[in-house]
């Protein structure tokens, strides 16, 4: 199935600042073949992505957005396609889930990861577990156990586990353990070693500027140190933001959407640390188009776990692609509800990044053809996000490592960019 | 300071179904003396609350309300005051919160809660947390810690911790552990070893069932086994609906609002669940006037944890309170959003409730006073919820166990109540 590019299609390193007018779009219009239809958007994370390392990440996204599409193909619905995705990007050592999770004070891996069904609006999520290689296969099993009704005696059963609780729970319903030696890198290991580095440095720093400030008359050697600290450090600052949550969104051949998100959370966090990624309406949100909402819609967050938290921009994205021009809304929900949030009034750096996706079915009346249209979206107030997307009817996914245009600000300013996409189907 | 009740106020038993008019109001109008001003409205759960027990929630409700007004007396802020109630009501064997708390499925407690200050908008919370025995003070210092910024090394402190994470913290942050068996009380332990027998009984019954569905003719010893097992089941069934979680939310002197909420969890939970008492956004919520909100508003909930995390419950009470008519918005927030809500669409016993305040300035032009106008509510559509209230200018809290009136469904029906209080204050 050929994926004709839309001749109006721009580039996609043409980031925008915050102001910017309308997005570039990387259409493709797949006509119909009757065959199964359906899309995925997957991300690798906001944060900052190395020219060194895009390729990795790029390639984790491919592999990603084909997972899902093969499910697609084969009948699944959404959630199972959504849980394919991430599987792949939790596999991956280079992303921060699963596999590769970066590693908490104490140097061990505590991953969250959340689901959510569009259709029937349940969501599962795991938080600060260990020892599963896939935590998002105990995010959707919550899920699915919780569709089936209550446990023995009435009791309701739980949407969310967390610890020590959410691994047993894990173990009982079949899902192996999988040694914590394993999960680490190399990769992880060695950030946590500079990590660890980093921190005893600025805590130096503290101990000097003290030092300095406590009435001690401050001498050239004092300020030296002081100075010698801080250039040390700022050496450690490259590798610091690097927050690649992973998640993806997914609409199927019904128009069912489902989105999903998997985090190691913050590097050196302390442990039991839970972030957006385990938390309803942070961290992803999928609802399908009902009376009120004429959009089905789906989202899924990377970045700051505390910024996106407290502003639950999941839910905020969702609800905004309701209206009329779905790039002016998420731009609008990024600067007002993000960026200058009052619920982030004192951070001066606000870290985040969105994948959406929003369709709607369109017949047309020519012909016999249903048509189901996706608009997809990104953005992002960090350095880059690492981005895929296919469509069932692609032979491969398109990547892309969307960066902040040159002199935006990470955490101040923002990148939007997207795309639509027409799934065409035989109508019954 | 006296207390002068309105002549039109109707007896708190006045419980209206879904579709009933005006609340009955309990107001209470303060004259202005000065002094410090301040509200505290707590809940004791939204629940069941048997006649026999009535006397002990009202007097924990009562003692709640005192401590938070002493702490208001005594200068200080909303956050501060609502911390004071709910170690209160954490304290009491008789709830569901702290001390007393339900027990897990292995017999162990692990609680939930979280806090939020409106003036900051700053959130704190701990999830399936042992060994400490006011779980709230960890979910406020966590709210303390974050507000002071970031740690070393431009680490973004934690809001929200779990489990064996959050008891270390605890421990690292000067809150003193708690051996388990001290929190553990004769009524949780009493309560755990009937729920306990009630689950074997249910598993005895589905094994039963099972076996005559599967084909075997059914003969009279099988069914008449089927129906002793059940009517045995019946009888346990009265302390089943036991939520009660509890929760406070307040007003001080300078406008500022809180909301705090704890919670031991559902029964015989599943190991590390968490519930809404530790949610953004589902536990509790409070949030300033601002620009474009011109009411501050206050919200704590209660029930079950999965219903009002998925209908994120704290928040939309919150949201709805902007609307001109408080105790309309909350009877339709509570219908539309909560009992008929499409992310409970699967379930026919929607069980919660909520206590809500909101409250504007408003200056009287005729004198020097500057009132704080406090509207306060309190809906649910558990059988009962046990809720106490108090301004810094009365003399003691008033309590009250609101029912649903007679022949309403617990799940499916609601009851509301409320009232005012006008708190005056000289103006600077």
């Amino acid at each position: 199935m050929e994926n004709t590019p839309n001749s109006a299609e721009r580039g996609p390193d043409s980031a925008l600042p915050a102001n910017a007018g309308s997005p570039p779009r990387h259409n493709s219009l797949s006509s119909a073949n009757g065959k199964s239809v359906g899309f995925v958007l997957v991300h690798a994370g906001a944060g900052y992505h190395s020219e060194s390392k895009a390729k990795e990440y790029k390639h984790v996204c491919k592999r990603a957005c084909q997972k899902a599409v093969d499910r697609l193909k084969a009948g699944a619905q959404a959630v199972e396609a959504v849980t394919a995705a991430l599987i792949e990007l939790e596999d991956s050592p280079f992303t921060n889930a699963g596999m590769g999770s970066n590693l908490n004070l104490l140097g061990e891996i505590e991953c969250d990861a959340s689901i959510m069904d569009g259709k029937t609006l349940h969501y599962g999520a795991v938080g600060a577990l260990s020892g599963i290689k896939n935590p998002v296969l105990v995010a959707r099993r919550l899920l699915v156990e919780a569709q089936k009704g209550k446990l023995s005696a009435g009791r309701i059963p739980p949407c969310f586990l967390v610890g020590k609780g959410a691994q047993q729970w894990a173990a009982g319903h079949g899902i192996p353990p999988c040694p914590s030696e394993r999960m680490a890198t190399k990769f992880s290991m060695s950030a946590y070693r500079r990590n660890k580095r980093k921190m005893e440095l600025a805590e130096k720093v503290e101990t000097e500027r003290c030092h300095v400030k406590r009435g001690r008359q401050s001498n050239d050697s004092d300020l030296g140190r002081l100075g010698k600290v801080k250039a040390m450090m700022a050496e450690e600052e490259d590798d610091a933001a690097c927050l690649d949550t992973v998640g993806a969104i997914v609409v199927d051949q019904e128009g069912n959407v489902a989105a999903a998100v998997s985090s190691g959370g913050l590097a050196m966090k302390h442990p039991g640390r839970v972030g957006q990624a385990a938390l309803f309406g942070c961290g992803c949100w999928a609802q399908n188009s009902c009376n009120a909402n004429p959009y089905s819609t789906a989202v899924s967050t990377s970045g700051c776990g505390e910024h996106l938290m407290r502003t639950m921009l999941a839910r905020e994205c969702s609800s905004a692609l309701q209206a009329e021009d779905a790039h002016h809304a998420l731009l609008e929900t990024m600067q007002t509800k993000f960026i200058r949030s009052p619920f982030l009034a004192s951070e001066d750096c606000v870290l985040g990044g969105v994948i959406v996706l929003r369709c709607c079915r369109c017949v047309e009346t020519s012909s016999d053809i249903q048509a189901l249209l996706v608009e997809f979206l990104w953005s992002h107030t960090t350095e880059s996000m690492c981005v895929g997307y296919m469509s069932a009817q692609d032979s491969k996914a398109k990547t892309h490592i969307s960066r902040l245009p040159p002199g935006a600000v990470a955490g101040q300013s923002l990148a939007i960019e997207g795309g639509v996409c027409r799934l065409g189907s035989k109508s019954d």
